[in-house]
């Protein structure tokens, strides 16, 4: 009882890249589940790049995170104590548990609601290539991308947790696969272990002319996670009905002003191709559908699941800014 | 015989505005019709923002004129001599004469062919709402577009020859219809003669405050033949599930540098929304089933056709220039 919670409050909203002034460190005493609720220790935080979006006061999927609450971000936990008939101590849940190690929730309300995971589930593949990181990857490759045998699929962002699962399953659905990611170790990773047909480091080359090279019967399917000028890029190697999917938009995430779009829209027109965003939280209800084939694919080793684990609580802020900076490769956790 | 053909010739290629400079007029002889061919006397000459595009040099939907090429355009006329046996002296025929009196041409080969009338075709109608404007609306917005009755079709360039006719399709449709043109003339024919549900004016009026007001439920289906700022505005508005109908971006076309894309393509992403990129060409084979329906519309009086008649060979160039300038109400014709 009376166990201290360690929180992370959004103080000030962030005007460019994130730092630690932007929230607010305290303890405080765990608030006691009533009826109805349950409450979570937290055992692993994910960080997703959208969180950044979270952070901003301005309309979107989902209400920004208000100053003065705890920051906002996906987790896998154990239940601790439980008032909830569905919920008994010890269970392993998945919920939106934000940065702090107990959060008290009310399974099917909130935002994101709480789930309870099999037990004997590992945390880590729950918040990555089985979690909202893998169907993101599924369903905006294969609902959206629409990928077929033999046709050719850019992904960017491709040495990121999203990215790489995207790429893989295309692999796996017989497609060329080429990825963008910065630097020789993430590249490597992807040609040797993530198996991508080819790589490109938007670090040290030319992405435009590399798109050329390695997408020589040009690209049917553009994965994007980064936007601006990758997007451009692409978009100057489209096939004829292409399809462009919206994943997210990294490279203006942390811009303080409006970042210009692409000067080759157009190219849709003269490709007669598509450019279409989605959400995950729209195919939650067909989990039942993604979740054991991306399982089957782990298992078999079609699909490496890469992740990267920081500890420490005092650590939380830091690492969502690794996402932006580009040192994780795969999917960023932090383990409680 | 022996007729003498006028012609302006691509003389070089314009950076921005098109001038008379870009052409050279000159008088040659008729060219004889060869076996299988038909010598045509070009009646009416069709004017489209695309046309601007095919005096680039760069890869498109179809290849540029060349530099002492009769620049290209659609027409319509009817046949002097005849050497293939589908067609007959007098028969009225749809080509792509180009800016010269006489074309001389194999039916069924060359980019777009050319095609008999039934006798009796009114060429004005046979080259707007039933040609390939007609088209481009009908299948733009239909196909692409979606629209479903009770939503909000919101159109750019409403007053040009594609979208005055997309925007009373949307009407037909049962959708509250919203369109964006240049000036007060415009405005009022598209509320009065083409029972738009109201207009925006860009030239005097907030484009993107006059949105939020004119579409309180937001935009479902924008049909854009503008981009650039028109987009930008437009997708800060769209709904969830909008399909953003990229039919053309008039605002580039005369640019003499890369001209940016809007700043807001993430909300495709946050509106689970949709752009796609399309040209008619690819549908001229169900032109069966669009034609009798855009006539039937035609004679009740549910659709308006509004043409802009220019007159004489000399005055082409400075005719296509109306487009871009917004002197045309309507589909830009000039009878020969």
């Amino acid at each position: 009882m009376a166990e201290t919670n360690r929180q992370w409050l959004l103080k000030k909203r962030p005007h460019g890249m994130v730092t630690k002034d932007n929230f607010e460190r305290r303890e405080v005493a765990v608030s006691e589940p009533k009826d109805g609720e349950i409450l979570v220790r937290n055992r692993y935080l994910s960080f997703d790049p959208t969180q950044r979006g979270w952070m901003e006061d301005r309309p979107s999927y989902v209400p920004p995170v208000a100053i003065g609450e705890v920051m906002r971000a996906g987790s896998v936990g154990e239940v601790v104590r439980s008032k909830h008939g569905d919920f008994n101590q010890g269970d392993l849940v998945q919920c939106t548990g934000g940065w702090q190690d107990y959060t008290t929730i009310a399974p099917g309300q909130g935002i994101f609601g709480a789930s309870k995971l099999p037990p004997g589930t590992d945390p880590v593949l729950a918040l990555s290539v089985l979690g909202v990181t893998g169907l993101t990857a599924y369903w905006g490759l294969l609902d959206l991308g629409q990928p077929k045998r033999g046709e050719t699929v850019l992904v960017s962002g491709a040495a990121g947790a999203t990215g790489s699962v995207a790429g893989q399953i295309a692999r796996i659905k017989g497609c060329r696969v080429v990825g963008i990611a910065g630097g020789t170790d993430k590249c490597r990773w992807l040609k040797e272990e993530a198996r991508f047909d080819d790589v490109i480091d938007y670090k040290s080359e030319n992405v435009n002319a590399r798109i050329g090279e390695t997408c020589p019967k040009r690209v049917d399917v553009f994965f994007d996670n980064v936007g601006g000028d990758i997007l451009e890029a692409a978009l100057n190697h489209i096939n004829m009905r292409a399809r462009v999917v919206l994943c997210g938009g990294i490279s203006a995430y942390n811009a303080t002003k409006p970042v210009p779009g692409p000067t080759n829209l157009l190219n849709l027109i003269i490709m007669r191709a598509r450019m279409e965003g989605f959400i995950v939280i729209d195919y939650m209800d067909r989990s039942h559908v993604a979740v054991p084939e991306l399982m089957k694919w782990v298992q078999s080793g079609e699909i490496v699941n890469q992740v990267d684990v920081q500890e420490g609580f005092d650590n939380i802020p830091d690492t969502l800014n690794r996402l932006f900076t580009g040192k994780n490769l795969g999917k960023q956790l932090l383990k409680l």
